[in-house]
C-alpha cells in the first residue's frame, strides 16, 4: 500500500522527455538542453518511430524505462510528449498510467499532431483487434506548439494535417478555408506566421468541439466528417499504402457527393472543396475500390447499425449534421464516383 | 480515427466478468448466469489467482480476450470485477483503460477488497520496480458486497480484512473498535449481520477519508496508519511469507508504541490496540527483523526524506496525524519492542 501513495509535492522537479527515434534525434537533445538550463533533471526515453510503435509492447518497453530511472520518478515528474501522433498517444497514455496519472505536457512536431491529436486528451494504443482500442482520456497540462519543428516535416505529412485543417474549415468555419486558399504556397514554405495563425484556428475549432463535448457523446461526432468512408478506404488501401491524409481526402470528397446527391449541399460547394484539396495535393479520385470490401470494413467499425450507416454530411461550408439514415446503396455511389 | 469513438448509446448491454481463477470456480457461473436471466450477454473472462497476475502481461490477456470477444464490445459494455483486491485492481485498470474507459462494478468478494480496496478508485497493476506502479484513478459506477462470499474465505484471508477494519476505527473512529470487540465470534463464524454492520461501518470510514481527499494530497495519508513500516516488514519478511494483514498488524503495534514514547497517545489506547489484534488472531510480536534492512527499505519507499521519515501515529483512539520528523533511533526502538 506504499508505493506512489506515499510521495508528497516539494521535491525537485523531474522531467521525462518521450520521444520517437526520429524527432528524438532532431529535437532532442535541444529539448533537454532547455529544460535541462531550466534547472531541472532530465531524462529522455526514445522508442521506435511509426505507427506500429503505438502496442502494449513499446508501452511496456516506455514504462520499463520510466520507472528504471534513478533515482526513481515521484508523482511530481513531468512528462513532455515530444513527437506527432503517435508520441503523444503513447507518452499520453504513459503519463495517464505511470504512478495513477503524472502531469504532462505535449509538444507537438506534426501539423496534423498540432491541430488535431493536440487537442482533446485522448491518449491510447492499438490492439491487434483495432486502433486505438487500449487508452485513456487525459488531458495535458499544456500544448507547446513550435511551427519551427514544421521545417523538418514531409511534404506527405504536412498534407495529413492539412486534411484535418480543411475538414475543420468545412465542419464549423467557412473561413479558414479563405485562409487555406489564399495561402497555400506560404503554407508550403511553412512561413511561420502563416502557419501561426492556421494552426491556432484550427486548435479554436477543435478545441471548440471538443469541450462541448468531452466524453463524445454528441457534437464531437462531427469531427469524423470525412472519416467514415476515409477510414475504411485507409483500411482496404492498407496503412502505409495511403496516408491517412490521403483517405480522409477521399472520405471528404464522398460524403460531399452524397450530401449534393442528397440535395442537402450546393455543388458549387462540394466543387470548392475538391478544388481546395487538389490544390494541396490531396487525392479527389481513387481508383481500384471494391465496395463489398469497404461496406463489410464499415460495418465492422460498427458505423452501420440494423443496415443503416450513420455519417457526418455538410449542409454548407461550415455546417454539418449527423445522418443515421444513410444506405448500402448511397456508399456505393460515393465510392463509384471516387472512381469516374 | 473511427474504432471506439463512433458508438454511441443503445445497443444490447453486454456485461463481461473478470474474475480470478478461484472466485470464477466459486462464483462465476452464478454470476453469469444472474446477469444473463436480466436479459444481458453475459463473458466471463478469468485469470489466475494471486496477486502476480497483477502484471501488464495478465492485463494484456485479459484486454486480448475482451476484444476477442463476438460481436466486439463497445462502449455500452459494462464490466464487472468479481473478486478480491487483486481482481478490483486489475479488472478496473482494464475498464479504465478499454475503449479509453467503460462503466464497472465492483463486487469484491474478500472482507479486505469489501472494506478497503472497494473504496476510492484505485485500480492498478505491479512492475518489476514497484507495487501498483501502473494504474489509474477510475471510480466505479457502482460496489455490490455480497457477505455470503464471505463464506468461502479462508480465516488468513479474513483477519487480512479485520488489520484493515482495526485500523479504521483507530484513525477515525474508536467506537468501531468495541463493534469489533463486542463481536470476534460472530465475525469469525461470519454472521451475516454483524459483517454487513462491519462492512458498512468501514467503507463509510474509508469513503469520508477519500472523498475529502481523492487525489491524495493531505488526509488520505491517514490511511497509511500502519503501512509505513509494516510495508516495509512486508517487503522484509517477503511477500507469501507474511501476509498484508499481519504485516499492517505489526505496523500498527510499531506505531502505537512509537506515539506512547513521543507522549502522544497513552498507554492504555496502545494496549488495548495490541490486546484486539490479538484476540483476532494477528500478530503483535515478530523476532528476526533486521533493522538496517527495513529502514533501507523504507528508504527506497520514499517516506524518508533528508533522514526524517513521515508517518502516520494516533494521539487517541480515532484521532491520528501526520508526524514529518520521526527519526531513524525511533524506527530502531520501535522494531526492538516487536522483538521483545
Amino acid at each position: 500500500m506504499l508505493g506512489p501513495e506515499a510521495v508528497e509535492a516539494g521535491a525537485a522537479r523531474s522531467v521525462v522527455v518521450i520521444s520517437d527515434s526520429t524527432v528524438a534525434g532532431l529535437y532532442g537533445q535541444r529539448a533537454v538542453d532547455s529544460l535541462a538550463g531550466a534547472g531541472l533533471n532530465v531524462e529522455i526515453i526514445d522508442f521506435p518511430a511509426g505507427e506500429r510503435s503505438k502496442t502494449l509492447s513499446t508501452y511496456g518497453q516506455v514504462m520499463d524505462r520510466l520507472f528504471g530511472i534513478c533515482p526513481a520518478i515521484d508523482r511530481d515528474c513531468l512528462i513532455v510528449a515530444l513527437g506527432g501522433g503517435v508520441t503523444g498517444d503513447l507518452a499520453g497514455f504513459a503519463a495517464a498510467t505511470a504512478l495513477r496519472g503524472l502531469r504532462w505536457v505535449q509538444c507537438p512536431t506534426t501539423l496534423l499532431a498540432d491541430v488535431d491529436a493536440s487537442v482533446g486528451g485522448k491518449t491510447g494504443l492499438d490492439h491487434a483487434a483495432g486502433k486505438n482500442l487500449i487508452g485513456a482520456f487525459y488531458q495535458p497540462a499544456g500544448v507547446i506548439v513550435d511551427v519551427g519543428t514544421l521545417e523538418t516535416l514531409s511534404e506527405e505529412d504536412l498534407r495529413s494535417g492539412l486534411a484535418e485543417c480543411v475538414k475543420h474549415g468545412v465542419i464549423r468555419q467557412a473561413n479558414l478555408l479563405d485562409l487555406i486558399e489564399g495561402n497555400v504556397e506560404k503554407i508550403f514554405a511553412r512561413d511561420a506566421a502563416v502557419m501561426i495563425d492556421l494552426i491556432a484556428r484550427n486548435v479554436a475549432v477543435k478545441a471548440a468541439v471538443v469541450s462541448a463535448d468531452e466524453r463524445e457523446s454528441g457534437e464531437r461526432a462531427h469531427l469524423n466528417f470525412g472519416h467514415t468512408i476515409g477510414h475504411a478506404i485507409e483500411v482496404f488501401v492498407g496503412y502505409g499504402r495511403i496516408t491517412h491524409g490521403q483517405a480522409v481526402s477521399l472520405g471528404m470528397i464522398a460524403a460531399d457527393g452524397m450530401a449534393v446527391r442528397r440535395g442537402l449541399l450546393e455543388q458549387e460547394a462540394s466543387a470548392r472543396i475538391a478544388g481546395l484539396l487538389d490544390r494541396l495535393g490531396l487525392p479527389t479520385r481513387q481508383s481500384g475500390l471494391d465496395a463489398d470490401a469497404i461496406l463489410s470494413i464499415m460495418a465492422h467499425d460498427k458505423k452501420a447499425r440494423a443496415g443503416k450507416i450513420r455519417m457526418v454530411l455538410p449542409s454548407a461550408l461550415g455546417t454539418v449534421d449527423v445522418h443515421d439514415d444513410v444506405t448500402e446503396k448511397e456508399i456505393r455511389e460515393a465510392l463509384a464516383s471516387l472512381q469516374q
